[in-house]
């Protein structure tokens, strides 16, 4: 069992893992090996301190670098659910089970909000994840919800399940692959059902589906972890950046504004201060 | 008179100075040209995101560098007393008063803490300005606490006034120019008087003094500042960097622990939002 999980590896969950590294804690840090798309696409970036007028680009390829530096790998599985166990947690992957005795989640804030109905129907025909969830849909009909073109490869998995699949993409340049996939340019509005989620409805239609997938890259936090003390879409934290369950924090956009890079940067260093503090029984 | 006085050039004043030009807002900033002594003098900094084990002196000079292309000049003047004017603040320097609608307090913490009796004659006897108050000791006896070799200048400007001063100097390498200065290696333990200080306590000393000035790179806070809430040495604040005072925001060491830097460049960036909101009347 690790000391730390981190989930992310945007500023947050980097500035945690250099700080509890430099700290000589084990840590495994959950992310993609592109770091963050978010910062990869800025433009320019004026207000970090220490690097003058950066691309996206140049800020990332200096965390890459710095985390290699540090010797600190990423592990490149998507978190689909963290469970607290009492004396730890446990961090599931797909059907890979991690454990750590302490979280720091580091998600981000997903600019799409969630529509009507979709947190109530979670776990009920609304999925977050493909591989966890696509086998159960074989033969079926499915809505599909993508925000971004990085997880195509989960839409061609889910397509290659299913018999149908309606696809509304909420990026430019869609380049599935697949035959049974209709695209919808549309964004939905409203899941309703019985006891399991049943119909979507995307602009003037209502599609009858036997399951939706919203495939997003920042999962609801309360919904990746039950128990989740949020506000308006964002983890309720203090000073320390503790969340209401005890060896649990949260860094970054994901603990609400300003979405900034430096403030998330330093909100991971605290974190990581506390994680330290947790850890030693203080 | 500007939108925002910052005081301190550590990383939490630059951040807060970066992120309020790139918002075009007027700002003074306070410091000094070499910026941040604490940050000047570490070997290594290995957990600051984006600058892989920089030295101090290299995260100084890109500090200083980025300055410079944000146009953000340093107003080199010591801050010796802020005053909440109701709808904005004066900043007092010396006998120069500066206007603000907000402040962003970015002092830094003190790592000599105050001595007995020395918050209590404040404005009787003790003094943190010697350009300030040093006309006041003309001819007298004077004991002087020096934190850094920085502030030498200030003891030999004393020294020029007083007829006797005692130093106490709790820095290595002494060069003070002066013949009527007696060198005491103690750190001083109480002051005492009755309307005002008249003695100081060292070691197994009591020095009779007219006056006692404690020369220090960030004054108290709460000294600073009347009426801000302090908490064990630490100025208040919410998640926000809000202080008790409407108006004034505060950021980095000053707020409480970890003392690092990208978590004071952090709160610099969380400030300078909150008063940019506040100018806005949010």
């Amino acid at each position: 069992m690790v000391d730390t999980a981190i989930i992310g590896t945007g500023p947050a969950g980097i500035s945690a893992a250099l700080t509890l590294k430099a700290l000589k804690k084990e840590i495994l840090l959950f992310g993609g090996a592109q770091l963050s798309e978010k910062i990869r696409v800025a433009e320019e970036i004026r207000n970090y301190p220490g690097l003058p007028a950066v691309s996206g680009m140049e800020m990332q390829m200096a965390f890459a670098r710095q985390l290699r530096e540090m010797e600190i790998p990423i592990t490149e599985k998507t978190v689909t659910g963290i469970y607290h166990m009492g004396t730890h947690y446990g961090i599931l992957c797909d059907q890979e089970m991690f454990e750590a005795k302490t979280v720091i989640l580091a998600t981000g804030v997903e600019a799409v909000k969630p529509i009507e109905g979709e947190l109530e129907f979670v776990g009920r025909g609304v999925s977050y994840c493909a591989t966890c969830d696509g086998f159960l849909y074989k033969g079926k009909t499915i809505a599909v919800l993508c925000t971004t073109k990085e997880l195509e490869h989960e839409i061609e998995y889910l397509a290659s399940l299913a018999e149908r699949v309606y696809l509304m993409p909420l990026y430019k340049n869609v380049q599935v692959q697949a035959g049974n996939v209709e695209i919808i340019m549309a964004k939905p509005r409203r899941i309703t059902g019985g006891m399991k989620a049943d119909s979507l409805e995307v602009g003037e239609r209502t599609l009858a589906v036997d399951g939706i997938f919203m495939l997003k890259q920042a999962v609801t936090p309360s919904v990746l972890l039950y128990g989740l003390e949020c506000e308006e879409g964002h983890i309720t934290v203090d000073r320390n950046c503790r969340t209401n369950l005890p060896g649990c924090f949260a860094a970054g956009d994901c603990t609400g504004r300003p979405y900034q890079y430096v403030k998330a940067a330093g909100e991971g260093n605290v974190a990581a201060h506390s994680a330290v503090e947790f850890l030693a029984g203080k």
